[in-house]
């Protein structure tokens, strides 16, 4: 009996902002699995801030390609549970994370890599945490979060970080990892409510609201003294004031811009660059991609936290896959708070929860 | 009897580019020297493109203090002969190197540290080479050049390396020591003159002449394949083109920025910074005076190449300390090759010079 799945694709390429028309809904007949594949029924889907940096006809230079109209969201980190295997190593029932996202089932060819090893097939130990943690926290938030915090920007003991979004997904875990180990943490985010959690919930030294003046009148109100470290998740008017704030010998991460994904401009990079040369700042560019060699120290310096509750993970679970398009929007608008997911289908873990 | 001498001073700050009736020559009595103090008499002075950013009102921040007008122009690197010492260590003969710069005589302080220590009263070995090297290869220039090299820009062996400003004075030793440790070097510079140089003379293995169109295009036609190590001179377009041209992993060494040094406005970074993410770049800033532990080294390796000849050291000098002001203007305007001096006196070793 063929069997019938739904699935996301883009239907236009947005014209400015993503819009949830730009996506469409549609059925389509699963073909049989071939050799070295498996037929995952997916439970969650991951919302990525990047992803609409394929949204395009014509991806970025050096990023992931770009997104046909009218074909399946491939490489859009998913999990769910094997149904069907004639890959070695994969049988029934197994949990997975794979990159066939945005459908209810998936066909996954076991031997495909995706996004350097973060979204190839892969088996979950759920005794350790919940499936959905491997697309964030255990996943790709968490490996990005520590290339940007030891890979790129070095971090040393008695360094003054800040991290933009602060509240997303990445940005909560690199300002919570740092704090952990002793650092003073600035977070920034785009709401007082955001403020708010992460002074209150992630227990943060300081934090701003960028909407309530220029960012680097904000940042110097909280660190009059100046920062050593910018895990820079926005760009633009951010990293240009962290520039500004950067000590002699600090370092930057930039880890994506946000600020500037849905921008046709290619904006104007800090004007203050001259600051790089006179304090001997770095400004390294990262992405979890490069480094899933990190994986392992990640679910297992991350996931004790996790279960005891001593991380804090919000997460934004949008319900049902018609519902993918909408977590998109709402999660580049600033509207969502820690890990952006898409609940797809139930899985045994639902109700797995870290401590709050 | 009182010692008179002459002294450059700024007349007035710049308005635009610097122009010589910004300067003005002055005779002044000199002091007798306090304890810990020499008398010099300076032979050459050194002009360096980065002392335009002092030539303000206010310096830019992170950077040496600004120059005030009708001031001795402290903090500029010279070499000399000690006439009269109460310094301990120092005795009348020395030959010098300070920082009491563009003057017929300095009263130096011994114990003022200077750029870093680069221009710190310090005793020179002439044996080894002119003093006036010591103002350049084996001064801050080398130091410049194996700072942004090894420090910034950890050159690896296979690293194709684009160096800008390739017939300066930092430039061209960054692109020979590159060339000798077996690196593929592409030079760039403003004349057809000095393209003919950085290829016939240096050895470089590809040139161009940034007027010839715009810096993307010219460095894609001479590295097709793009380049490992950015050695920045310019900033602007060429480190916009620059950050283009890296490849995966690749690393650009910030000495500073003379495209923007006389401008007034803040000029926009590189457009390109989204490529920083995705290709895992570093950009990074560094000045040699925050390198001067690589002295010794620099001394040690370049003395020799220098008097065999295996390293050019092209030298522009204008004679008399009346052209200074000649010197800057020409320096910065693109008009001379190699190191720029002023010949201020004479000196025993006026007629040493290295094979070319």
């Amino acid at each position: 009996m063929p069997r019938i799945s739904h699935q996301i694709e883009l239907n236009s390429y947005p014209i400015g902002a993503i819009k949830t028309s730009d996506f469409v809904i549609r059925d389509v007949t699963l073909p049989e699995i071939g050799p070295n594949e498996v037929l995952v029924r997916n439970t969650f889907g991951s919302v990525d801030p990047a992803l609409c940096l394929r949204f395009r006809e014509t991806a970025p230079k050096g990023y992931f390609q770009a997104l046909a109209l009218h074909t399946p969201l491939d490489g859009v980190a998913t999990v769910g549970e094997v149904v069907q295997s004639r890959a070695e190593g994969f049988g029934e029932g197994d949990v997975v994370s794979h990159a066939m996202g945005f459908r209810e089932y998936s066909v996954v060819d076991a031997n495909a890599e995706w996004m350097g090893g973060i979204g190839t097939l892969r088996r979950l130990d759920v005794d350790v945490a919940p499936a959905r943690y491997y697309l964030g926290a255990l996943g790709g938030s968490g490996i990005t979060a520590y290339a940007g915090l030891f890979h790129a920007a070095q971090l040393r003991d008695q360094d003054v970080v800040w991290v933009s979004s602060a509240a997303g997904s990445v940005g909560s875990l690199a300002a919570q990892i740092a704090k952990r180990r002793g650092n003073v943490v600035i977070g920034s985010a785009g709401s007082a409510a955001k403020v708010t959690h992460l002074l209150d919930e992630l227990g943060l030294d300081a934090a701003f609201n960028y909407h309530d003046g220029p960012v680097e009148e904000m940042l110097a109100a909280v660190a009059p003294e100046g920062i050593d470290v910018y895990f820079d998740n926005v760009g633009g008017d951010h990293l240009e004031a962290a520039v500004g704030a950067l000590r002699k010998w600090g370092r930057a991460a930039l880890c994506g811009a946000v600020s500037e994904y849905q921008s046709e401009d290619d904006a104007c990079g800090p004007r203050n660059l001259f600051l790089v040369t006179s304090n001997e700042l770095s400004l390294r560019g990262f992405r979890g991609s490069n480094h899933v060699d990190l994986r392992e120290q990640v679910i297992g310096e991350l996931a004790p936290l996790l279960a005891s509750g001593q991380l804090k993970y919000p997460e934004s679970i949008f319900e049902g896959l018609e519902h993918a398009p909408d977590a998109i929007v709402h999660m580049l608008a600033g509207d969502t708070v820690g890990k952006t997911l898409v609940r797809i289908g139930s899985g045994p873990d639902d109700n797995h929860t870290v401590a709050q």
